[in-house]
């Protein structure tokens, strides 16, 4: 990726398409002496962008020599407060393709260059307007559609997520100049710092860090959408129940447009989450359950979901063989991330009470019918429920895997480091461990970054942000 | 359709979907006091709407009381300096379809209304910033992907046609209003008017508006795409020929994005003019050409086509033959509007300039060979030459079809008025049709409008507009 700051780039900013109102950035510094060329009010006098205040916007005509391509409306962003904290002008013209591609033909014409994917915020991180993480929440705001993951990236955006990075990174370096005061008087063999606080303090380190990453599963979870598995034995009614869940809940589903009918078919929204529905083949009988399953797309499946919906049939059940089901799932399944909830389906159809009271039906299940749409709204609590259940309460959620990634191995350094102190380790041992941890860390905020990290964040953005 | 200017209206302006950057526009008199609700700048103060500048920018936060919706931009204009002439503010938030849903919800909470399509536009119009054709100007603009109809359509928009329109009208009721004496003077039996004088008059208003009206054949082809139809025996390349003129070119076509490709597949834009090329079925021998055509749809092709390429087989060339089945299309298709260009194809497999000296090839041809790609080039200028000649020359081209129907009344009833000077028709009779002339002109501007006329308007624009 080119980040050449002395480029002046330009993108449309929009969506693409047809549209009332599209947007066309320029960001640089000669973003001003190109609109100049280019642009003339409506009473046909030239602008001294140069002169004129900033966050104003000005009407007028686009035009090349021969023709006028626009009524246009110009915003201007002088330098640092803009987006980019570079010289900006927001370009606001009709929304037809045609005009887009003939205004950006324009500006290309006047030495703007095509700004590359996710450039424009690129140039925010690289002036220092904000840390990586932020940066990163940018494309996670602009793709979500998740109230909880908006509001998680929002709160990354203005700075939470960072804020407790720097505070973790500045108890380090604390440290970090504790220990090396230590190795400038080596040998003397003198400790400034002592152990039994220093122990306090990585261990206060790692609680934080640790915290994070269990965050980390919760967020990941929400932002990618709450994997849940309908099973159970064949007519049980899995597919009734997942249209019946869809269906009640289609036309809010659609009104968010955009995404593609396909994942929406599978997906429901509830009280901002969002749960992804997998509909599974029936499971065959008693202890060979999992064997039976044979397709190990289906094992992967219930092995990856957050949930499991386990649906068993009033009308056939069988207690002893609903058992022997159960057990063989929950033996197989690593039910440290995944919960299991228990529906009992076409409830409508039998004697519940009669059938209880003689014990030929489950305990500790939830009756529905997805035929007749009973039992719907408390299965729906349940899922809720079990979802709140895995929240660690934490106002600060890691949503992001590279993010994890790092603070893995920043905690992994802080293990070194509280086993240095433990074994009694030379100075500048611990210190090595404080600057790895402090290095991975500082990867997070960006404090330290490579061409090729920036180029694998920012390339996944879209033209224009 | 609504049209109550006291209602506060907001809508996505840019086009659905997720990109850096989406625009909600709200226009009204509430339109500050919306905003002002949910609205604090990054120091989280509230601004003042009322009393800040008009055309400013505004950075900061849109939320509810609960939680921070998105970090965003605000632009002010105060009316009547507004597109709509109203109060009007442009939210630019981030392109993220959860949260343009999100803050279109917040301003609906807040007693803003969704607009309707069009309705923005509809607003500048009944508020007189434009006269309706310039409204419908907008939607011609942000509609075509042309360089022509985009230049006819900023004209339009720019008030040209309108002023034609304006000068038309403003010598009707001069004129109006010489024969308005006459009738006060009526049993006195003056002639403030001099008939010759009118008559000048009149035809020099006929000459106008028929001028206006042939604009609208040219005008209405470039709209919608000038029609070609390429004819011939079968296997005279005709499907070859298209490939190659498509094929060539669809780098081009292909940057414009948002066109459906089904459309781009049959379409081929040559400096700026779009044609839509059809492949025919093959024609049969001799004689009985059209009626062998038999398929009444490929006849409805050639007659609504503005080029007919007419294809023959430099191979297989039988002079008697290929002469009467030309003569047969002539015969059968209304030359008024479309031109034939007679092409020979396969020149590659033949000895060209034997053949031309023994009188076994077609003249006045142009010779391609559409496999190997050789005079495509000339047969490309022949078709723009073929446009260029039904160009009127006249800079104001009449592209919509509403105001051709409106001036050929209005023609109409200049022919009356015409036959009625000659005929010494009484003064009366003189000014109701000079009234009624006018009348067509005005529907053209929006003078005189109904809310049916408007409904059918705006509801063809984009919602936002």
């Amino acid at each position: 990726m080119k980040n050449n700051l002395a480029d002046t780039i330009c993108a449309l900013a929009t969506p693409a398409g047809t549209g009332a109102i599209a947007i066309i950035r320029i960001s640089g510094p000669e973003a001003f002496t190109v609109i100049q060329q280019v642009f003339e009010t409506a009473k046909g006098r030239k602008i001294d962008f140069e002169n004129i205040k900033s966050h104003t916007l000005h009407f007028g005509i686009l035009t090349n020599k021969e023709t006028i391509i626009d009524e246009v409306l110009i915003s201007v962003f002088k330098k640092p407060h803009s987006y980019t904290t570079e010289d900006t002008v927001e370009i606001s013209c009709h929304g037809s393709v045609y005009i887009q591609q003939q205004v950006l033909e324009l500006l290309y014409g006047l030495g703007a260059r095509p700004a590359q994917a996710g450039e424009f915020t690129m140039r925010a991180f690289l002036n220092g307007r904000m840390d990586l993480s932020q940066a990163e929440a940018v494309a996670d705001l602009i793709a979500t559609q998740d109230a909880n993951v908006h509001r998680i990236a929002m709160q990354q955006l203005r700075g939470g997520f960072s804020n407790e990075i720097k505070k973790l990174r500045e108890a380090l370096i604390h440290f970090a100049s504790l220990i090396e005061l230590e190795l400038d008087f080596a040998e003397e063999d003198v400790e400034f710092a002592n152990r039994k606080e220093l122990k306090k303090l990585v261990s206060g380190l790692q609680f934080t860090v640790s915290g994070l990453l269990d965050s980390f599963k919760y967020g990941n979870v929400l932002k990618n959408g709450i994997p849940v598995v309908i099973t159970g034995k064949p007519n049980a009614g899995k597919s009734t129940l997942l249209n019946t869940l869809l269906n009640e809940d289609r036309a809010i589903v659609s009104e968010i447009a955009g995404t593609t009918r396909d994942v929406i078919e599978d997906e429901l929204v509830l009280e901002g989450y969002r749960f992804r529905f997998a509909d599974t083949a029936g499971l065959r009988k008693s202890e060979d359950v999992i064997e039976q399953m044979g397709v190990e797309r289906t094992l992967q499946h219930m092995t990856n979901a957050a949930v499991i919906i386990y649906m068993s049939d009033a009308t056939t059940f069988d207690k002893e063989t609903y058992e022997a089901d159960l057990e063989a799932i929950i033996n197989n399944i690593d039910f440290s991330v995944q919960h299991l909830l228990k529906v009992m389906n076409k409830t409508d159809q039998v004697d519940v009470k009669k059938l209880q009271l003689e014990g030929k039906l489950a305990d500790d299940v939830i009756y529905i019918s997805a035929k007749s749409k009973t039992g719907i709204e408390l299965l729906k609590d349940a899922l809720l429920n079990k979802i709140n259940a895995t929240s660690t309460g934490s106002e600060t959620l890691v949503i992001n895997a590279r993010h994890a990634v790092a603070l893995q191995k920043a905690n992994e350094e802080l293990l070194n480091l509280m086993d240095g102190i433990t074994n009694k380790v030379t100075s500048d041992l611990l210190a090595f461990h404080i600057r790895q941890s402090l290095y991975h860390l500082s990867e997070i905020t960006g404090d330290i970054y490579t061409d090729d990290l920036l180029e694998n964040i920012f390339s996944k953005f879209c033209i224009g942000k």
